[in-house]
């Protein structure tokens, strides 16, 4: 068991910043000390990271990911290997995966699938939540269950009727099995329903290009679905997680719920704060199908990005999360160019996260603090991780990142280790860069050299959320 | 064609209240006249109706009624004869009925049976809805039509799944041709998807009684389905009519809405201003039933009540109305005792909503011109019967109700003329009573006889609606 | 005493429109009769005015001007009889005028000063406000009895400090004394403490220029006093009257009051829905001068005059008067130049009012019927002048305009009639013209040509505030 | 230097709980370790405390206290030494006193007078905010240069005219110098001038019983001023403290200004979540005497006291302060009991916070971390002591208190160790109790012995605020 430590750098936690070394034995954190402290001889190291100008960070924990998932005949492009890969080379040392119960499937079959997928592949920690797409009486008694299993977050679909939809029956049932078991319900928050006559409309029309897809997916059905499900949790008495806010409209929602202080959370991506309908989007051909994901890019003049950025300010929202469901533009994305409908949905950015949320700190948009927060204690906390991930405490998990907040990259498919022939970030310089990753004491990206191994990373059985108050 | 002056009362108009005399032509009003104008002899008119200490006001109208309306094997006890002769006798001069689509029938065959119903039988004017129960290719077209038969609004239900629930792509489909046709879509808005769970629970459980109607459909699903609404007209750009509002839950989306400027109004009914499920709904078996009605009563406790009077005085309700659909105690809604869910849902007071809400003038919570403007300008306006019904004014209808504002009287099966063998408001006394009212310039009620007849009832093609603004 | 018969026309009240005869007799309307009636004969009556293809609507209450207001050495432009004529080109018939205590003088020699300015000069009806501006035992004292000479209406100043501003205990003391009279509490909502050290502030780094006014009177100092007077209000239990609200910010806590039920109302003026900061008040010298009022021209950047314009629909702005103060440009405003803080405030346009809004109308803000309602009918509900003014109706003084709606003229110095070297609107096209205007049964113009006299008017003893509800 | 061991403990921190030991080392923290660690032969300790079953948490900043407060001819009954022997037992290490500017009185006069005071006497480290009463030219240079002092928070007051009271020009100003100097600005947010008349009004007839002090101060004057003080800062772009929030008006003001990310933060104080104006300060005679502050004690009935904690819980109130102030019943409060307003405004509670609040831990209001981040993080980084304060890290001083979480403890005069002949919580019963306190690395209280020296405790130079995102 290696001991390792990491000395000269600031250690942030999600409540501030301050120097510190921090002493990795096996595969925990057995102490942190403070600057300068002669209680560890570095002799008696295996190895000694110099941190000096460096922030040491919890690792990532990205909550949202779709390693392999499979969307009719086509699967996402990154296997858990290449996924957990590329992750690393961002900081993030765990996601957590969604296990999607297709219609017909069981809750056991679909999970002992994932972990099949899973299992021996990953480089780094990895949990499960369950995506149910088949809500009945079977199924409901194995949501029961999972939670024993440390699976503890169910998530539903208000959107793609006829494949993941659940309709208000089914979600309220469910959500009344949270309720007993502890469990999170998550939300997809589209109203799926209406954006299908209004796609079916524009196809109608002969309005197939990817902005269409956009269009289709008006701000408002965002915000209905969100104070639906809010209104169907509190019927329930089940604590709410939406994933993936992407509507300034649905974070009013939010805002309002959490006012009162229902247990309602909310989630972001990158693309949401960063990428628009009108910049990217509406590109022509291939190069808008590769910014397709659900719920949309979103135009940038109203103001969302902007209110998306006081959101992360305010605690209204409290996850930033990737939803990475990349698709190759060539062989998966361009052959459904004739119908927007039938583009595969998602973006690819397990290796972004954090990068791209650090250039908020760089603008003065949040600190560094709260970016930990967003990206590592948070979803920790509420994904029943904490204080095992998302803390530089002792005891915890030596899941760690040396950054440089000062280095400059420029992202790109050229650069990238995801599994994906394109990037929706080319070109974009960034400033902040991570150095080296430990993930449970072993260092698996070493001076931006990648030292990991496809097996080292387990599955956590996580426990119950904490609801933050 | 008789000449008919009603002098010196105080004409009272949505915007308030003068002494004036009115002189009636035939079947619209010729004049109005300052008082003690010689310009009309008295002696040339065929009556002169004494209106001296009394209010003139403008005839009822209830744009909510259910008259025959059948439900499973029963039908609601008013026919349309008995029905507009109870609302004569409450100073109500024209009703709008439900013509009730349910699955498989046309639209035109469900038009076809409620004209059938109607004509011949109404003592005063009619006009019809469409309530859509089964929104399909053919029903899409047929709604584009029948503006121009004079019905001018489609209701939907997004409560009672199976027989009348619109999904939210039938609620869509039908608001955008309400976009272009100028109707207006009103909404039955109780998530009666997520009610039917909870009720099966509660029954499951031995829950049976009357008040489990009320416990099973908690506000929640009440201003949840009223926000669902409210955004789907957004995205349909069709204006909204939200009936039967009995929640200041959904109460507070009706004046965010409005607030923004969205073209968004709400009805509530009597019954929800001075009837409550702890003192009515909660009592044992029959009496109990007697009270069942969708939304249902609300309790006080928490300042319900008091909150939809405030809506009312702010405009954020802009419309009284009696959803009145009555079945009797004996035969209709005791048979249903063993389980909640089959008795028949509805309460009967067409002929009480003047004197109700007069009681609101006498307390203080509104104004005489506001009485008028809730109880028949708003109805009229909304649903394009203005200036025709309304308001006291040269050309319009002579649909006028002197009313006595200081007779006392006291409600109850004994004395009312519906067709009901109970009464939701037995026993209480209320101050004001109707005395005297004319249909298009027929004398109907004189002086507390009945003059009226079946058959003098004309249907009214409707307009569009004014929006206010 | 003449009698006159307006036949042919539209007559417009709040409530709506529709075909209508006014029969004019003596002083006041004699009688609404439906088109075609023959209860008239033409050849009995002196006069009949033509209104085929007119509205006929109720002359207008402007409820907010400063005829020759003293402000320092200099006096608003207009005398009561200048302003009065140039109000009847205008179309408005009523005006209720501001008369001004300032420091030291008592409240009966203030109205006793207004009446010796007004009496006999005025051509159109008029009444006073009181603006108080010392409020002291004495003051109080007399305030009491204001109310009984028919001036039921106090303004007070959260700006001005040193001239007509009261402090938080003299508004909370004269707030009392409206609760127990019945009066309204009128308020110009700024902070002008705070205000006075930004300008200070301004002049100091050498900003000097007309556009330094609006600078240094941010939105946030609006909204502020807006709050204030609301809370000042609610623990006086008196109703308030929000005098020339022009930023959004400060519409927002009167949406807020009213949402609540509270008796709370709102002016604005035509020049904050027309005129803008970087159109208008950022002109240089002379020219920026002549926009400098207050509270100042907005900007119309992020959207403050559209959110007017839904205040305006939403019924949250209740009224619109026109703070006509007009100064004159060469000799008032300009040699005030080098120090923005001494330029007379004010804009005239009492001429303009109804065709200015008649705007709204054309371009679909607001509907014929709430043209009038904001024009005539809720100033006169509010300032206890109605059903006298402010109707058509029997019995309601013959204030008449008839109104061609498809005329087209244009504003400017060169045609206007106010007592005005330059126009604020000079130049702006405007669809709809004031025609023929009668004043309490007298024709004072007549197909644009003035056959009013000075001393026509009369001073309006008025009655208590209709709340509206 | 001393080397002591917290072993066994679960130590507290913001986001969360867990096993740990703590080295402390001379004054600061050495070392956090996992549980078990073998880094430290507790033989080479000094001492080692067996924190076993107990919580090791942060000391208790407490951020408003007023010690030997001079108000008029009296002063608050606790010196710095009693008050922070007080604070010692009820496990809070650092107080933030208030240096009292009063009319006439210099800046630095001021702070020389409370160095004074403090300077040797006190058991705890300690800081000073300015409280601001003569804001002039000079004070405002003055307050330009205190935070090189370290004192960088000014309080101001918008009630007590005469004595502290800031007019709004005041107030802009010196928040203009916070927004240069980037100080805090703190606020007395009442509305004094109009509280002052509703006082003098209730005594005019008669009313002088403490209750009146209560009812004289309504909810909407705190409201009103809370708005006020928000906008004010808005204008000068500075960020804002709310001192003793007490209202949930008021707390509705700042809810709005934090939904839109403003840099606004309140405190509220135990006495408002646990102390009521009808159980306490209606009570008779002196009795309600000593529960007279300002604000006062409100009403619990319509939900204020739920409201203050939901606060708590959305972190829309960020910080429980105390402000301590202490005044003995029998010669200093009973004196003044023929006017309420005489009667020396304020509670003794330093030595109770920690205690009370842990209560909302024990009924589920709110969770241990955010109990400390309450009481202790949340206070240090507001007021520029993080990380030295407020958190348990490497590097941090050792100010650290062992807490028994399950101990019961009854309150009360003659136990509790403040200077002071009654309790406001006299036989108040609670569980959780404070074991033992480090102050700086010194333990100042060993198992509930006393062992603090006055003249430990330091002034602490502050650094600016982290604004928390």
């Amino acid at each position: 068991m290696a001991r390792i430590l990491l000395s000269g750098g600031t250690v942030v936690n999600a409540t501030g910043a301050a120097p510190a070394d921090v002493l990795v034995d096996g595969e925990t954190i057995a102490a942190l000390l403070a600057p300068g402290s002669d209680l560890v001889d570095p002799a008696t190291c295996d190895r000694v990271v110099d941190a000096t100008d460096k922030l040491v960070v919890p690792g990532g924990v990205d909550a949202h990911t779709h390693m392999e998932l499979p969307v009719g005949d086509l699967a996402a492009s990154d296997t858990f290997e290449t996924g957990t890969t590329a992750a690393v080379w961002g900081g993030t040392t765990t996601i957590i995966d969604f296990a999607n119960q297709y219609v017909g499937d069981t809750v056991p079959g679909c999970i002992d699938e994932w972990h099949g997928k899973a299992e021996g592949n990953c480089v780094i920690d990895y949990g499960f939540h369950l995506a149910v797409g088949d809500v009945n009486e079977e199924t409901l008694k194995h949501l029961e269950r999972v939670v024993d299993e440390g699976i503890t977050s169910y998530k539903l679909f208000m959107a793609y009727p006829g494949r993941l939809y659940s309709d208000d029956a089914q979600i309220l049932r469910t959500m009344q099995v949270a309720s007993r078991t502890g469990a999170m319900t998550m939300m997809h928050a589209e109203n799926g329903i209406a954006i299908d006559v209004l796609a079916a409309q524009a196809v109608e029309k002969g309005l197939v290009d990817p902005v269409q897809h956009g269009l289709t997916r008006p701000k408002a059905l965002e915000a209905e679905a969100t104070f639906r499900a809010i209104k169907l949790a509190e019927v329930a008495r089940s604590p709410l997680y939406i994933v993936h806010l992407s509507a300034d409209a649905a974070l009013d929602q939010i805002v309002e719920a959490r006012d009162r202080g229902a247990p309602v959370f909310a989630e972001t991506c990158p693309q949401y704060l960063y990428l628009s309908l009108e910049e990217h989007l509406s590109r022509p051909g291939a190069e808008g199908a590769a910014y397709v994901c659900s719920p949309p890019l979103r135009s940038r003049d109203d103001g969302n990005h902007d209110n998306l950025w006081r959101g992360l300010r305010t605690d209204d929202l409290s996850v930033v999360a990737t939803d990475h469901c990349p698709f190759c533009l060539e062989d998966q994305k361009a052959p459904a160019l004739g119908d927007f409908r039938r583009i595969p949905n998602g973006l690819g950015s397990v290796e972004h996260r954090l990068d791209l949320l650090h250039q908020g700190v760089v603008t003065g948009e949040i600190g560094l603090p709260r970016w930990v927060e967003l990206c590592s204690t948070t979803p920790a906390r509420l994904f029943g991780l904490y204080p095992r991930k998302g803390v530089i405490a002792p005891g915890a998990d030596a899941d760690l990142v040396v950054y440089d907040p000062s280095a400059r990259q420029t992202l790109g498919a050229a650069t990238h280790h995801m599994n994906l022939d394109h990037s929706a970030y080319e070109g974009v310089e960034v400033t902040g860069r991570v150095e080296t990753v430990l993930s449970r004491g072993s260092v698996v990206l070493d001076e931006r050299r990648f030292t990991g191994r496809a097996g080292h990373g387990c599955f956590l059985r996580r426990g119950l959320a904490e609801l933050l108050r």
